[in-house]
């Protein structure tokens, strides 16, 4: 019989309920080393602890979470709050000598993001295992396509496109939530979504984010106030107004480390595109093509096909030569965008058994908060770039 | 606290594990009058469920269904082996008092099927109630069809096209799987997944398949044999060989009963499609059609648009506005096929409850039992045939 | 210098209307032994003849297709007329000496189709050629499916799913239209797009339709009448009523001599599907799939990819590669419906030049009429009906 | 009878083929206030132009562009020749009191393209008209976006974002021809193709592009030596190499006029997409996206629709409601690239009968010369250049 890893998760909303379901659903679906456990779900507000817990299956619930990351029953420290509290919560479940799994981005500025790497690296020396939850590296298709790529069957990598675009707070009477306050988000789409797309774009190549140039924008800057608006959910309707503090869209073109070019672009004001992560990669000899809206499906061209069969082939990412597939259904049973976090967790796990460092690290958390972090400094001061380290 | 639905479920392949993913799943997402406890998983060989027991989250494993389907503490009795048992778990189930869920198709001949519905409608007089498990019909996209055609979207009805569209077991050195022969599968593309567009033709059209002309066809007569072949595996590779009593493929026309003509194709055979139930309606002023493949897109047209703008356009089924979708992740965050049973089991948990007759009815999987068994005639005598009841 | 063919065409209506602009661009694109001259546009009406000649540029008008079939400077009779004057035109043209290019259906009846075979038989002894007009063989798409499945690509061919999708009659309003009226057209949708995926299921597997099952149907079965009216224009609005004598729409299944089978479906009733001529094809290691309304595109799969790299790929049919399309424009430059005529006029010509016969032939064109027929005879029965010859 | 419009088309390459196919059909289509005559064609080559003339059905052949331009019996200049001859042509054939129609990008550098936009200013005072050829504003698809835009359908416009992608240099071992060398094109992708998404970017909103920011890259830096290439075809081969002096690759962010943000790349490195040109605009209440391999479409989404219903429609754009559609073939017969040019020639001579101006003038090919010379500066200096006028 397994032994257990025992999960304490901080924060209840969008992304706790996200965790619960695949911290639920993996043993079902993947041999596991340690049986997780969900031992603790913890938020600020008691009354709604105690509501997830019973919703969410959690041993126990608690408002304390500097108190829940010290216990000796807890293992991981799954952190799932919004941005400016992931360095306060990291430091502490690391010194505590627990791994630690942080929603992205890692933090809401460079400095934090800093500490925190340094503070995982020396955790590592005894063992203790920390991993940014940049999930849709484990969507089967941006998995194979990595995979492609790596071993060559696109060739030297021209071109990166990338754009995540939403429509939810298009309606400019949509309240102000904490996602559009900076204080909480440290920034609106360029953090929460765009960072997704740069962090991608440097997964599939294997290159870095050399230079940037980039802009972001508000197109509706002040908004309804809400009272304890939480995550995505629009509860407003009052007549009193609050700044919009945060960007709606991020917009930036890149150099990449071996010589590829890149655009991106992050907005919530596309109308009519719901999750649009949508991301193509040109090589030589091969592109691959990707939308999350379909997340079970990769598009792939090859150059090494018959020259009046070439074309770009949809590929149903439902095999059992798929990454993560076999452990689901029979092919053309497709997954959902929750499974993204089952396979990251899985594989967590099974780095903590194993005794390796888990994939992204804090260090690449780091990373990308520059690669943000330089965006934003090119949109306030309009000329490229380049990112440190 | 709600009270408990104490939960047996007998079999433990494919069909069992889809079964245990939703019911450990609901509860996080759906508010419950009664909350679904995974108490017993039954199955033919006991360390077989023991394992499944434990990997699936049941509380108790059996070998021996008869002794479950009585026991006290059992509310709902879950189907999930092949067809040929159906008619002998569900009889003992429903006379032992328990609600019972039986797997599509209903059974393996027109007269099990009967004897079923009967029982069905006698064990209703005492508040027990059964289903049929035609969980497609409660993938989004398709309970949204089925309300736009009743409310008249489309007008009248005239055509509907429906394939199913397989292809694992072209391979001629496939083995004699379990679903290869008639004794246990009492039919092969026609009944497995012919049942399921069968079904949903007269589900979203809300008309009767009133005739049929038919043919059924096995290509590959003579497969390798496999030890213990279960479900969809293939695990062959000896060299004697067995014959497919089954057929590869099910062809027919049909018209229905409120003057629609309809075709149905169900295949294994179609290379390149893995899951393929495709289906479209056309109506006097609208059409909708469907791809399992893309489960959370509807495409739908109606000619109620300026006539320059007119098309069809995809839905992404991922609204709160949609059935079943609001329960789930925000806007455009899909779901993956195995929540078709999540709905399916949320909404016989609220008919239990409410004591409400769930659907599909024993009744209307017998009635899908007589067009299967109508094609076949067809099939076997060449001309149309007239579906009773 | 090229010698030259001099084209009479009969019939000015929308047949006619492609054919000049066929006519008249080919030249400009491909290299050609024979210059066509665009020698006279014949029609009932004299002057809508003369109206047609100056729009369509030919260098004469006639109302007289009698004295034109016989003229001595005309070398090839191009008949766009409805259904009911084919046999009568082609019989004199052949009698008369001229090549003859017919558009499809061939003819109204099977008899009338078998004297036109045995006329061209007859007639090309003499060096005669002719050909009917299954415009859509030559569409690059096609040209190409057919190739690959000839050599093998696709393995053995199982299925055959071929639908061809109208709605331009769905409105009851629409007026009687000679396409609606049995003595002139002969049947519906069954002869007039019912005809092309016929000839097009057998023309890409290389098999022959051998027996049949189908239906007819008229959703609609009375329309304002309307003068003069032609082709597929609405000019109707008047009170009085007639009936309409042909169907709306034919469905059947079919067994190839090849061990293929097929469905079948024609309608005009598919609101929202405007030329949704959409054909399948499914082998032992491969399948393809066409849409007439992304005629550039071919989807191909084949099991000769590494297991986790097959999909479905969309071949932009614009390479130098593909057929015919080296002789427009640089790749990813699509063409449009139109110049299927312009690849069967370069492959009559050519094949005129050099004394071959073009294809297909009268006799395909009487094959697919006594499939036409067998469908009907089928829908009047109810019972497989099987093709001789 | 109406009268002529005789033109003399300057340059029998790739363009001078299209424009000749446009010539030659559009009197079949469209009611023309005047016909057009295809009185010379014209190029450097004398054997060429005459080989030319028979293949493209002009009257006469002539090597000397100077005496073609001031022949009395001309109308029309036509000029299809590399950007670094527009302008003396131009020029001389407004002094000569011609009406001009002149391939983009108007000129090579912002100084030609102002004398220019000068000369057709003065001309215009004489009834002399003058056109640039952005053919894609008349593609019906982007005809029809831009009209929904301007009628307000998708509100405040936030968002474009516009690729064109090719791919035919990809391979290092394609050779120099005259559009990889600065001293013809004088740009590569930057003003060949990037020409057009600046002009779609800005048609399609009504608004300008106000300020930029680019980057533009040359992948392959030296390349085959070919004799006298030409246009897009590969003759190469030898051994000797000269340098690419143009970019293979453009990138640029921008701000509009009426406050949108927009990107735009432009590459002939997308390995896979042959002419992908694909424009996405975002408003407040709705979207339209368009993709040049599939011209017949328009995807258009807007939030008007009933909640569950809203999605991206696609409109297949064959109907008489649509712009210029009507004229072609019954709906859902698609046309092919070269009709933008169709749709372009008949705007002209109408606007040229009516003595209106037409639209795009030389003033705003002039306008796109300033983006492109802004996104290059930009790329030469690093940030953001603001255009003039």
């Amino acid at each position: 019989m397994a032994d257990t890893l025992r999960v304490a998760t901080i924060g209840y909303g969008f992304m706790g309920r996200a965790h619960a379901q695949a911290w639920a659903t993996i043993g079902r679906h993947f041999d596991l080393p340690l049986t997780p456990v969900m031992a603790v779900i913890c938020g600020r507000d008691a009354d709604k602890a105690e509501a997830a817990r019973q919703t969410l299956g959690y041993d126990e619930a608690s408002d304390d979470w500097r108190a829940v990351v010290e216990r000796d029953d807890i293992d991981l420290v799954d952190i799932c709050t919004p941005g400016d509290s992931h360095h306060d919560i990291a430091l502490a479940a690391l010194a505590a000598g627990k791994h630690v799994l942080c929603e992205k981005p890692l933090a809401n500025t460079v400095a934090e993001a800093e500490e925190m790497a340094v503070a995982a690296e020396r955790a590592r020396a005894d063992g203790v295992r920390s991993m940014v939850g940049f999930n849709y590296r484990r969507v089967p298709a941006l998995a194979h396509a990595r995979r492609l790529i790596a071993d060559g069957r696109l060739g030297t990598i021209h071109h990166v496109r990338a754009v995540y675009l939403q429509d939810w707070i298009a309606d400019p009477e949509f309240p102000l939530v904490w996602r559009l306050q900076a204080e909480h988000a440290g920034s609106g789409s360029l953090g929460d979504i765009g960072a997704h797309i740069l962090d991608l774009a440097e997964h599939l190549t294997g290159q870095q984010i050399a230079e940037v140039t980039g802009l972001t924008h508000t197109f509706v800057t002040e908004r309804p106030l809400t009272e304890g608006s939480e995550g995505l959910s629009a509860a407003g309707g009052g007549t009193e107004r609050g700044p919009v503090t945060v960007d709606d869209a991020a917009l930036a073109l890149a150099r990449l480390s071996g010589g590829a070019l890149a655009t991106f672009e992050a907005t919530r004001f596309a109308v009519g595109r719901k999750n649009g992560l949508r991301i193509e990669v040109n090589g030589s000899s091969g592109s691959i093509a990707f939308d999350l809206e379909r997340l079970n499906e990769l598009e792939l061209h090859t150059t090494d096909q018959p020259a009046a069969e070439q074309g770009f082939r949809r590929i149903l990412m439902t095999e059992g030569d798929h990454p993560y597939a076999g452990a689901w259904w029979p092919p053309g049973h497709i997954i959902g965008w929750e499974h993204s976090f089952s396979h990251e967790f899985v594989d967590l796990i099974r780095d903590i058994a194993e005794g390796r460092d888990p994939s992204p690290s804090f260090a690449d958390g780091l990373h990308v908060q520059r690669v943000l972090d330089a965006v934003q400094r090119s949109a306030d001061v309009g000329g490229w770039i380049t990112i440190d380290g």
